[in-house]
């Protein structure tokens, strides 16, 4: 039968990167495809011994419906953590747990986004917020990255021209490209924010593996009332167990409560007694400290055989932390055909265009770092730019151009 | 600031239930209120072992980022499941695992429900389906509830009439009202359903908790290509892991995975993983009867008590399953303020306002025996006896009746 789907669904598709990373589920695959975390750093044995005693000391109650916020002391954890790490000063009552914060992303749209409002997002953007934010079916305007973060010139342009309701941005080694905002960057971006009234999301759950550099401040702490913050243990201690968060003010957490009951009442109680209790035994900051220093390595190494195998008119990004770099081949090059190429040779990534609602980024690609050992690395790149140079003197040979 | 929240978000209001679970915190109170199976039955030794042996045998695989669908042997397991218990061919591929299954009502909102979109609902209907399908702004329309089920007449009139677009019904005991549908009424209410392409959506948390009388097919039996199935751990096992499922067919699940990528990329794994592993290692049918046993029991407690305490003019519905009970106050009785006199008591149930979205039911009011001793119920039906006679007599005066 023709089943009678909404129209919102009739311009959203399945996720390609998860689609690509069903692909490389061979283990022959040297996958940089992929946004996931080394799982040798996961800490089975803590988290193990985390849960054998959450069962110990909170029997039944554990099992049993909760409430829709969360564990009181994981969002206590977690409000003192921001005060400590990033002198925040956010209270448990304004932090609500999520089933990761991509449901964060979810609520954030349930609760904001009428059709054809105005949302903008960094180009190139998070391809979870284009499709979270999508459903709502809002109208995207993409404003561009430069070096040091978000185009300040553009993003006011855009702002006093259309009145944006929100603006969607990952100001710490962005997702897909591994650029950060420097702290005028975020600064500006405040500014022009607050004056137009776009409300920020601000999403970081890359923000604690900075590998090199200074941390920079929040972009929340220049535009307190304006933004919602969302963060996540995904990325510091295990993605599986899927708990995020979404931090706001008192009156948009009372609807985003409202629309988190109506979602799911409330996440897995399992997942958050045993995250507060694996926090409650171990020493987050020296676990993250092993984490930072093999990206970092990881990073380097990719770095360095990009600059070894790769031709010299690439481009690419050189993140200060995270789990991304970004590569934008010489104009006329497309990354779609380098991945068809690639994958006959056993490497993947995610091409760019994905991350662009506008058309674009064709010429662009996305490497992830956090989940490859070096050797795997320099197989893999060597393995790519074969396959760029490959692609560009055909190219070069179809354009007639002498090589 | 004033914040620019969705349309949406304008018409729909905190849970009225979650509230009053907020009031009922204290154990003084004896609740009849939250919808909460009986912690004396969760497993906590069981899934104890069961999670010890998963984190033994997955190691880090369960804590990485897995498939939207869910864990493939847990799905293969439910297929089974109700080929053997239920007599459905349901293939794995067709269900879904979701963060119990009220995220699979937001689901299937978002991939059916345009603004105005027509949606039949039981009268009085479950409150989370409100709430779930409320978000997308649908046009409600309630179908009465007779003894055995929804009322043909008036849903082949409705359907006739207003051609809605789904559905939603609790077929067996269902939350509020206790009722569960006749095989009769479950193959005309399908074929109403049927002649006019309304798509149901059967929800059926409590089906396994039958303590008398005989199982009914599934309306799926009889409409299997119009029918979304709903299903959960929740009653069964233990409702913190929130593991419940979606089974549609095929068609619709690729629209309901893309829906579910945006809302949170996957449901908690380890929760899967600990499902999946206590099922293996324990029998639910055992672990089921013993439920059953004392749930049964419980409602025949509160039966009893409602027939020695309460007024003989009030109507009540006596449940053959599941978790509650419905008392229907004589016309002009108010549920509000029988709550307000009762809470004094330290007595709570959930007034039935909430569970009509036409501004009925205030003479009704919803009773949960699954969560509290034999002797609980003794002392708290008798405490609400008195307060429903003094409210009787308190009204009577007023109106100069006799007493």
């Amino acid at each position: 039968m023709n089943y009678p789907f909404a129209d919102r669904m009739l311009k959203v598709h399945k996720s390609f990167i998860r689609e690509i990373l069903k692909v490389t589920d061979n283990p022959e695959v040297i996958s940089f495809a992929g946004g996931l975390p080394n799982p040798l750093f996961f800490p089975v044995k803590e988290i193990a011994e985390a849960t054998a005693k959450v069962f110990e000391k909170n029997g039944p109650e554990i099992l049993q419906y909760r409430t829709t916020e969360g564990h009181p002391q994981l969002r206590e954890f977690i409000s003192e953590r921001y005060r400590k790490v990033r002198g925040l000063d956010i209270s448990p009552h304004e932090i609500l747990l999520t089933t990761g914060s991509q449901q964060g992303l979810d609520l954030i749209g349930k609760v904001f986004l009428n059709k054809d409002d105005r949302v903008l997002l960094e180009r190139p953007a998070y391809l979870g917020a284009i499709q979270a934010f999508g459903i709502f079916e809002p109208t995207f305007t993409m404003v561009p990255m430069l070096d040091d973060g978000i185009d300040v010139g553009v993003l006011s342009e855009k702002c006093r021209a259309l009145k944006p309701k929100l603006m969607y941005a990952v100001p710490n080694f962005q997702n897909p490209s591994g650029i950060t905002y420097s702290d005028s960057t975020r600064r500006a971006a405040a500014e022009v924010l607050s004056e137009n009234q776009t409300l920020f999301i601000e999403d970081d759950p890359y923000g604690e593996l900075r590998f090199m550099g200074e941390q920079v401040p929040s972009v929340r702490s220049y535009l307190e009332n304006h933004t919602i913050l969302l963060g996540s243990f995904s990325k510091v201690m295990a993605p599986g167990l899927r708990v995020g968060w979404i931090c706001a003010k008192p009156e948009i957490m009372e609807k985003l409560i409202i629309a988190k009951q109506g979602s799911d009442l409330h996440s897995d109680s399992l997942a958050q007694w045993v995250a507060y209790q694996y926090l409650l035994d171990n020493d987050l900051d020296e676990h993250i400290s092993k984490i930072r220093a093999a990206y970092g390595r990881q990073r380097d190494c990719m770095v360095r055989m990009i600059e070894k195998y790769c031709p010299h008119d690439i481009k690419c990004t050189k993140p200060e932390g995270g789990m991304f770099l970004w590569i934008t081949l010489p104009d006329g090059y497309d990354s779609l055909d380098l991945f068809e190429h690639a994958i006959k040779q056993d490497v993947a990534f995610v091409p760019g265009h994905p991350f662009y609602v506008d058309g674009g980024g064709a010429s662009t690609l996305r490497l992830n770092f956090s989940n490859s050992s070096e050797e795997r690395i320099e197989e893999g790149i060597k393995r790519l730019g074969k396959g760029m140079k490959a692609q560009m003197v055909g190219i070069k040979m179809d354009h007639g151009i002498e090589i």
